[in-house]
């Protein structure tokens, strides 16, 4: 990129560092803005520059938030006996996505970890066993990703909430909706045959 | 999105408008973001927002420059005889990432199209015919694109240039290096033979 003017290279270096922009995709946006409305490029910096300093997480769920409790925590309308357990803010998004849970959450931030160096204490796990002991939740939906960590952590929050008076369950692990048996890998289909369901 | 904070979507809509990105990338880029160090998240969005007032044009060639002549025009180690003529500063960013073309450039900032209501005189062309008339430019190259408009604007800057000492030539057109001849378009296919050189 050498001869281009510093603001130009410094943007492109820039947005090479998101997930899925290469350097010519960089290039590609970089002039587009540079053909786009003052105005329309004005926003866009500003809304990435600020972003950290408006999000917080929530006091309650440790979902992302503007304010001190977040959105899904304050929503009157929703069932506060169910209590869905997932790793990260971006696993609660997806499950909001579908529009069939209307529990609230609870974000772990993170999954144990032992080579990773990430223990229990790391983790959002004293304020959910706090919450599962406030008499007002019954279960508690354990969301974390069907992977070894998070299949540990399953197993460890269980344990941790056996004293707790909820139900403890676990999401469901099989063949994807629209999924193919022969394609699918060996893991996930014995997993899908031991989770079998009577019809 | 609903029940997402502000800061948020307000970012995931903006990068909506990006060239690539959709809604899931958007979400992607958004939530890495909240998952980086805050200095690196402030300089990409510092380097989008102040990008406009730091661009501005080459007061010769009018490609991007951060100074009144872009780094390209300024260098003295160029072959300032030859002046390639292109549509747009990306066309010339091509060009230089080839790294065989060592004379100046020429950026018209667009094509003659009339459907669109882009005649001569929004181009920068009457910039063009001074510089050819200045004496020390010997060919002109015109890199326009091999489409209708790129054509009628390269034909129209031969009859312009016709009474300016200099030679006028056109880029190639014709098979894509790599390409395969029973896949290329009819057109293509066209000026491939039709532009044959003899071997």
């Amino acid at each position: 990129m050498a001869g281009y003017p510093k603001p130009i290279t410094d943007l492109v270096r820039n947005l090479c560092r998101l997930p899925g922009v290469g350097a010519k995709s960089a290039m590609r946006m970089a002039l587009f803005l540079l053909d786009s409305p003052d105005e329309e490029v004005k926003a866009l910096g500003l809304s990435i520059a600020h972003l950290k300093e408006r999000i917080t997480f929530c006091q309650l769920c440790h979902n992302f938030t503007d304010e001190q409790v977040c959105s899904i925590c304050r929503d009157q309308g929703r069932d506060t006996h169910v209590l869905c357990v997932v790793e990260e803010p971006g696993d609660l998004m997806a499950i909001e996505e579908t529009g069939s849970y209307k529990g609230l959450y609870h974000v772990l931030h993170g999954v144990i970890a032992p080579l990773d160096g990430v223990g229990p204490d790391q983790l959002k796990i004293d304020s959910l066993v706090r919450r599962a002991h406030s008499g007002e939740i019954k279960e508690i939906i354990i969301a974390t990703n069907p992977t070894v960590e998070g299949e540990a952590t399953a197993n460890y929050l269980r344990e941790r909430l056996s004293a707790a008076p909820v139900a403890v369950s676990r999401i469901a692990s099989g063949l994807p909706v629209g999924g193919d048996v022969k394609f699918a890998d060996s893991m996930t289909l014995k997993r899908a045959l031991e989770s079998r369901s009577r019809m």
